[in-house]
Order: structure tokens, then C-alpha cells, then sequence
């Protein structure tokens, strides 16, 4: 999606640790206009796919999936990975580790909220090994809901975590797919 | 604003501590259709108060306060409760004290964000004693940002935070208004 190439070429910055700073319109300030122009091309994309929730995890995903949602007309569910007084214990939960953070945490979303014969789009906004995504196909796993989908704002494709899902046989879509960080900035993958 | 009070009437729970529950449509669960109809809301409430950014505190503000975003075409930032790594130290930083949760936690922007000469809407989903809100207000007096006006969700108006800050001068606009809970669910405050 070239929006979104864009928007990192232009306001991205590489920190040490490759990771990629997009604080300007992504996951700080947001700009919503981008975030209405990635949700209507999520939904787009997988319009076909007879998708009935959208599924994200707090925080970051959760514009991009909101107006993919919109656009979707089926309803948002965010898994919670803070601990929240009004989760009761009817939860479905995985265990994901961040190697940003470098320690484990747990993801619930409440049984009402996944249900055996959905259809789910799962979207995040980055993906690189993949720990996040799989705690979310894990979720749908457990409530014998079906991943029709998996969209993502930024794959890092050097770091694997898309083509892992793809060789399992997931349809995952990234608007934004970086080959490489370099000395000249960030080299996208041409498809 | 009926729309949400007649959701909140339907779908919403009370639980014990005055807790009310409104995870099938606003907090764990989303209505998309129904965050961008108070997203729109919020803008033609606060038209004419030329709004520069509008800003929430991650999490379930982040949604109604895209939306509004959306619709007033201004940048949408949200200040972190969640440390960071990607967050350096050129921070305005608040401390609030949660009732719910019994603890108190920093809330942070960074300082490119929030601007001398801006002119803010403050988003949030919740209004009870008005914690989370000072704190709010208190990120933009630092950056020396004006609040030009405060769009609320649901403000449990028995608990007094809505009126404390009107009296302060601040407008506080609220879609729906708690005048209490009883034995026979949720009653709405008039205006």
C-alpha cells in the first residue's frame, strides 16, 4: 500500500534493534485519515472472505482494526493484555512473549467475544517472529473460530514471522512489507 | 446522546462497586458502526472550537476518540499508561490514582505531540471521579496546550467528577449522563 510506504520512508526512524519508529501516525499520534485509507484496503482485501470479526490486541492495532471493522461491518474485538477488574474468569487466554520487552505476557479475550462458526480477520499493526499473531490464532484455535484472514500494517519479512504463518497455509496481508533496514532507510519487498 | 444511552440500556451490566459494563459494544467488544456515529458527535459538538489534536489515554478511549479525530480531520494522540521502549525521556508525564484498580500509574506524551498553540479536544470513555482526566489536563498545561473542550462517552455524574471540572470552567460534554444506578437499571441524567 503505497500510503503507507510513504509515510515511513518519509517519517520512520530506525532505532537500534530494528525497530521502527512510527510514532508520528501510527502508534502515538495517529493520523486517522491513514488509519480510514488501511482499513478500507484491509477490507478490500479481504472482502470475499465472509469475515464476521475482526480480532486485534491492545493498543496499537486497534485504529487500523476499528476502521477495517468499519469498513467490514462486522463488530471489533480486542484481546486485553492488561489485567482488567471487569475480565472475569471466562476468558480464553495464551501465552505471548515480547522479545521487545523481553518477558511473557498473557492475552485473554472473553468467551462471549469468539465463538465456534466465526469467521475471523485477525490485524495487528506489526508483525516480525510472530509471537503476538500467534497467541491471537491461538485464541481463535481454542474457540473453534476460523483465522479467514490475518492483515498487517508492517511486516518485517526479514525477520520471518509472515512467511512462517504463509508456509502454514494463513493468508497473510501486509500493506507495508520491509526487506531490509539499510544505511539508505527502509527497502520495502515489491509485493 | 440516545443513540449510546439506548446500548447502555440494553447491553450494559452493573456490577458491584458501581462498575457498569459496557464490554459488548464499547471496551472489549466494538461497535465500529456505532464509535464513528459519536466520533461525528464529538466533532459537531466542538465544530467551532478549532480544534488542533484530540487526546485520549490508551486504552478504550482510543476508538471514540479515532473517530472524532476522523471527523474534525486533526491528529488523534494518545498518552501511554503502558511503558514504552520505543518512548524516550522528552516526556510531559502525569501521575493518576485509580479507584478501580487501587494503584497509581504515570500517564506520558512525548513532547512533540502536544504543542504551545494547540488547541485540544480531551477524549476519553469514562468520567467518574475524574482522575484519569486531570491527568489528561494536566499533560496539556504542561506542553501549554489549551483545552478547548472535553467530549466524555459516559459520565457517572454521581460520582462528581464532570462537575468539578465545569465548575473549573472546562466545557465537559457528555454523551451519556448516569444520574444514578438503581433496582431498575441504569437512569440517565436529563441533559
Amino acid at each position: 500500500m503505497k500510503l503507507l510506504e510513504d509515510r515511513i520512508t518519509d517519517e520512520g526512524r530506525i532505532l537500534p534493534g530494528n525497530i521502527l519508529k512510527v510514532d508520528h501516525f501510527l502508534n502515538h499520534q495517529v493520523d486517522p485519515q491513514l488509519m480510514m485509507a488501511m482499513g478500507h484496503d484491509f477490507a478490500e482485501h479481504f472482502q470475499d472472505r465472509q469475515i464476521t470479526r475482526v480480532l486485534t490486541l491492545e493498543v496499537s492495532g486497534i485504529a487500523m482494526a476499528l476502521t477495517a471493522a468499519y469498513a467490514l461491518k462486522v463488530p471489533l474485538v480486542f484481546a486485553k493484555k492488561i489485567a482488567s477488574v471487569t475480565l472475569g474468569d471466562n476468558v480464553y487466554s495464551s501465552k505471548v512473549y515480547s522479545y521487545t520487552k523481553k518477558r511473557e505476557y498473557t492475552i485473554r479475550v472473553d468467551k462471549k467475544f469468539l465463538a465456534d462458526g466465526d469467521r475471523v480477520l485477525i490485524i495487528d499493526d506489526f508483525l516480525a517472529v510472530g509471537q503476538a499473531l500467534g497467541g491471537l490464532i491461538d485464541l481463535c484455535d481454542q474457540a473453534h473460530a476460523q483465522v479467514a484472514g490475518i492483515g498487517i500494517a508492517i511486516e518485517k519479512a526479514f525477520q520471518g514471522g509472515g512467511d512462517k504463518y504463509r508456509a502454514m497455509g494463513y493468508e497473510v496481508y501486509s500493506q507495508a512489507k520491509i526487506r531490509e533496514f539499510s544505511s539508505e532507510g527502509v527497502i520495502f519487498a515489491a509485493d
